[in-house]
């Protein structure tokens, strides 16, 4: 395991008390002015995330490196402490978290597409003319049912995702992970034949190979959905949970099945989220006693960034900053507020821009001089600009996680 | 020897020229907030430090690295350019240094404290009662004289650090220092026993386990401190000098042992230092000729944070500020200001907060906006939010110092 000189010196220095730390993450936070030459933060009103701002130190924070726009799980990572470059999480395995699939440890996964393969084996489209996720589930089922036990003593999972997308899992004893992409990303091609980087590899390739054969065979007469292109093999990555590293008892309140995913993958407790978002701050209520570190996922900033809806995204941010004071009831001794990434609306996309952060933790902050919460504001604040794998041991030594580094 | 990058660069970079710069430390200087909403720093009057910030560029340095509260070790470390986390300290070596006791490269050495044993051999006190300085004096004597030529061919110095607390070294051939605590920072149970890592170190253990079973039949009568514990066994850390690494002729004028052996662990000089602290400019004139290095270590700003004395750091700050001009007088080319890491006086003790730091040096500075000395104004500074062992290559630039790197 590649430790940096940080990450074991952090991990030897952790103990356990019961000071308790919030991370109130609102999805694709960051953004860019609109045309009134605001941000959707800095256009809400938002007077307890202001208040929070000023009694607190902000910054900016890179979720993964300077100029590097973030996918979920490396935003997610960053934001768990982890460097996202050093425990990469393949789109396989993010598909498999996403729709809730319990990979194992020894699991091999593959996001795929169903495309449209015209007589020569070219393919004409790669997303199979956007089929629907029922159309999709059709196709599946019919794939789960015949491939699932007729590759010996590899079990085959064929699994929906959502429209032409699917998820593909193998399990079995040998298996190599390192298979490259069937998709060639282009038009007027046939598939890449998988491939195999090493010899477990080699041999896992040969049996997708297969697969992918047996699947045109019993996609042969669909009109557009006739064959897969495969992306992202991957197994699930090994990563030391925030127990191990931090002994942190933690847990997460997310609705949406890859966040839950993400935290799981970190060893994060996981009780069922409310499906109001007011309802947050009684979710966190019912777990509080038990845990020290909350991580309370806030989805729909993001999806507004993604639709371009400007003014959606400013109404969940007021929705959110109404509700915060329940939070501040139960008595952290340390709030982040922070986001994974930026979806600048005018993007409809994420982006590498660094997200605004606050840290709130009245007994050992030291505060600067930004007064209220926006991108803008937090340049000047005290957190400066850095990794975002930085926050959580920051928040750590505000809730006096760590001893003392030498004598 | 893991050099990075950068630290190799810095070396072949490096030239030598008469160039003098000034290190004016005060240590624990950074803190947070007081009741009247201002800090230490920034409530003092302490019109020379504000009129360098002026002039010159500020910035807020990470000791070691984000969220960790450094020792004094590795504060110093930071300051002298060094990552604190490639170069552990130990707990023995620290104290070796803070009694000015002569180290040897191959010396292994143990901080401990007299404890108090229970018939069963259990821990009934940790610290002994904590016995006086002189009780301790007149057991570590009875000690070295004892177990001193006891053990063949290693030979055992005991000696005196303060109050129960004490300082084992062994010197021989062929010893190790990957030796386990055997202070179980508990009572109610008995002492570890020492354990080694690697063969050698299991020699030593072994030799470990007889001096400690010796100890106790020789303190068998004492009434509090009938025992030891043991911790941080390590060796003097190999260290290249500053003269290696930057080609300078480095200085030191500190007072307490501590500072002076790190100082010494780095290659610097060690004048005697003067007893009054406004004496510190006449002894920096006294070696300006013969250096181009000057560390000044002021410890009164961190006496006072440790002793939550708020007024008394301000005080200390003001004081220096008076003399500073008459360091100016000698004609730096650079000043910088900063700490080894805060202590702020709410806290009484060291925390992980950045350090604020100046830098002046009027032929070369690109100043900022900010206009007076603080932690708040730092936050502002050209320097941003750094590792605090990019300080000294920053100002041995301003030294020209450096040759161009690439053509």
């Amino acid at each position: 395991m590649p430790w940096s000189l940080e990450e074991g010196a952090y991990r030897k220095l952790s103990l356990q008390n019961d000071a308790r730390i919030v991370f109130l993450i609102f999805d694709g936070l960051g953004d860019l002015p609109g045309p009134d030459g605001v941000t959707p933060l800095e256009a809400a009103d938002a007077p307890v995330l202001d208040r929070l701002a000023a009694e607190g130190v902000c910054g900016q924070f890179d979720p993964v490196a300077p100029g590097i726009t973030p996918g979920s799980g490396p935003g997610h990572l960053g934001l768990f402490g982890y460097n996202p470059l050093q425990f990469p999480v393949g789109r396989g395995v993010l598909a498999a978290l996403g729709i809730d699939f319990p990979l194992e440890p020894a699991d091999v996964a593959a996001r795929f597409n169903y495309c449209t393969l015209d007589g020569e084996g070219r393919i004409t489209d790669r997303r199979a003319g956007r089929i629907s996720t029922q159309e999709n589930q059709r196709l599946t089922a019919l794939l789960h049912a015949k491939l699932g036990d007729a590759f010996g003593d590899v079990k085959v999972f064929v699994e929906t995702v959502s429209e032409h997308r699917g998820l593909l899992v193998l399990r079995g004893d040998g298996l190599g992970a390192a298979v490259c992409d069937t998709d060639p990303q282009a038009t007027g091609v046939p598939p890449i034949d998988a491939c195999g980087e090493d010899a477990a590899s080699q041999r896992t390739a040969e049996l997708v190979r297969k697969i992918v054969a047996r699947v045109r065979e019993l996609l042969a007469g669909e009109p557009k959905a006739n064959g897969i292109l495969l992306r992202g093999f991957d197994r699930r990555p090994d990563i030391p949970s925030l127990g191990e590293r931090f002994q942190l008892r933690p847990v997460c309140i997310a609705q949406y099945p890859m966040y839950r995913g993400l935290a799981r993958l970190v060893g994060m407790d996981l009780p069922a989220a409310p499906a109001e978002l007011d309802d947050l701050p009684g979710a966190l209520k019912a777990v509080w006693d038990h845990h020290d570190f909350f991580f309370l996922h806030v989805k729909y900033t993001d999806k507004a960034g993604e639709d371009g809806d400007f003014a959606r995204k400013v109404r969940v941010i007021e929705q959110v900053d109404r509700f915060i004071p329940k939070i501040l009831d139960l008595g952290p001794d340390v709030l982040v507020v922070s986001a994974d990434h930026s979806t600048p609306a005018s993007l409809k996309a994420h982006s590498w821009h660094p997200v605004p952060t606050l840290l709130w933790a009245p007994a050992t902050v030291r505060p600067d001089e930004v007064s209220s919460f926006g991108e803008r504001a937090c340049i000047k604040g005290g957190l400066g600009r850095q990794r975002l794998s930085n926050l959580l041991p920051i928040a750590l030594a505000h809730a006096h996680k760590f001893q003392k580094f030498g004598a």
